[in-house]
């Protein structure tokens, strides 16, 4: 069976960008995890997207993958688009190029060298393009949409906007508390709801017209779909796009964990 | 300072060739590590290659950087191209798509889907193209060569070959034996010497005109160059290509072995 895969950041203005990015000068080494390499995208960067995202940061995953929100958050994100009747034609970015490492300063946060490289991103993809949406997930994504709207191309640019709560702070602001956690994720998919009704209208041209239909106090097991594999480099395994939690970040203590990801294919796979 | 990458398989017959590839009903699990994807290629398949070279099989970074022979086998093949003045215009493929798991078995080898996938990529690499020498790396390369040079495109297609010892078979023969080790090295590059006059004369075309320099008993510091930067995705840390030994597969027993690839960032990268 033929596997698609996504061609990469061949065109420019796409080539340059992956060629030419902040380093440890601007995304500080106690701040972020710049000793794995900078995470660009994920999606369309043909020009097709209908809808544009802004992530936060890559973890383990991504690191490996090379491509954004391909974990948990990645499957909520693609259920949410699903529900636009987006199944392709996104193309997602995160806030920040490197894997957050504890947290980031708002002096480096508001470094000029590295909003105007993500500035260059957002032109790319929203100036003269098909976009008729976009999302930020998180605090720190609409910080970054609002920096861009601050530009002279973002001041003039019109498009339906949800700043939404991110993907997986159900999990991250719960500490394995059950009851909070369900409390959380019902919050957050009112929050959803709402940005749906916003995005919704505003998608006139969807890779599938759908129905809109709103979440309930859950997520459903049909509103986490896989990570595509037109989404992934060539030749990837298909449980690095089906699957989540292969990839840990394993050591002794806070250095060798920062130092080490651990990749275990999951069970089921080998015989 | 930016960051040359490689662009991928996007053009054709490259981007069918990583579409639809054998999976685990011609390269069995018993004999291959299906479960980790295939790796297919490093190197231009832009139609620049002076030099197209034929190695085993991927193994441990390999799979994390999806190039094959970026470890210490890659790194003698790149000082070995750098001798004939080719430091860019090589492409390489591996025998096998999927790394080995404990031995071949002989059908397995001989499986006609097996080996009419790899001609193509022989056909799409060598037919109509500028290639001045082949390099096969080891016995399986030998063998798949010879199978090429029966097909119709092969039977007439002229080209200086050379069929040498794979670069770390002195690891693999001498089992931690520091004499036999260095009995089998200094070996391994008579035997490379060889190649080195065979193919010499024939590449007309290098990136470098550079006077023919031979091997010595052992691998001098300069004969074991980084993997450029250029052959690699983009975004990848700058340990990934200029060192090894970082991937290892770890594990209580062989399954779970088997299961597990464990990066750790080379020490001295780190704070």
């Amino acid at each position: 069976m033929p596997h698609a895969f996504d061609p990469g950041s061949v065109a420019e203005p796409f080539r340059s960008l992956c060629m030419d990015y902040p380093e440890a000068d601007v995304y500080v080494p106690d701040q972020f995890r710049v000793e794995w390499g900078p995470i660009f995208y994920r999606g369309r960067l043909d020009g097709s997207a209908r809808v544009v995202v802004i992530g936060q940061d890559p973890a383990q995953h991504e690191t490996v993958v090379r491509r954004v929100l391909v974990g948990e958050a990645g499957r909520r994100l693609q259920g949410l688009l699903a529900k636009l009747g987006i199944t392709k034609s996104y193309a997602i970015i995160n806030t920040f190029l490197y894997s957050v490492y504890g947290n980031v300063k708002a002096a480096t946060a508001r470094d000029a060298r590295l909003i105007q490289y993500r500035n260059r991103w957002l032109d790319a993809l929203l100036i003269g393009k098909k976009v008729e949406g976009v999302i930020a997930l998180g605090d720190a994504a609409e910080t970054a949409w609002l920096a861009w709207k601050k530009t002279d191309s973002g001041k003039t640019f019109d498009v339906a906007v949800a700043a939404l709560t991110h993907p997986t702070q159900p999990e991250s602001s719960s500490n394995g508390d059950k009851k909070k956690l369900a409390d959380a994720t019902k919050k957050l998919l009112e929050n959803w709801n709402t940005g749906l009704q916003t995005l919704s209208p505003a998608i006139q041209h969807p890779d599938l017209a759908t129905p809109l239909v709103l979440y309930g106090e859950t997520w459903g097991a049909s509103e986490r779909p896989a990570i595509p594999e037109f989404d992934m480099p060539p030749g990837l395994p298909s449980w690095m796009h089906q699957q989540d939690g292969w990839a840990a970040r394993l050591g002794k203590d806070p250095k060798a964990k920062r130092r080490n990801i651990t990749i275990n294919v999951p069970t089921g796979i080998i015989g």
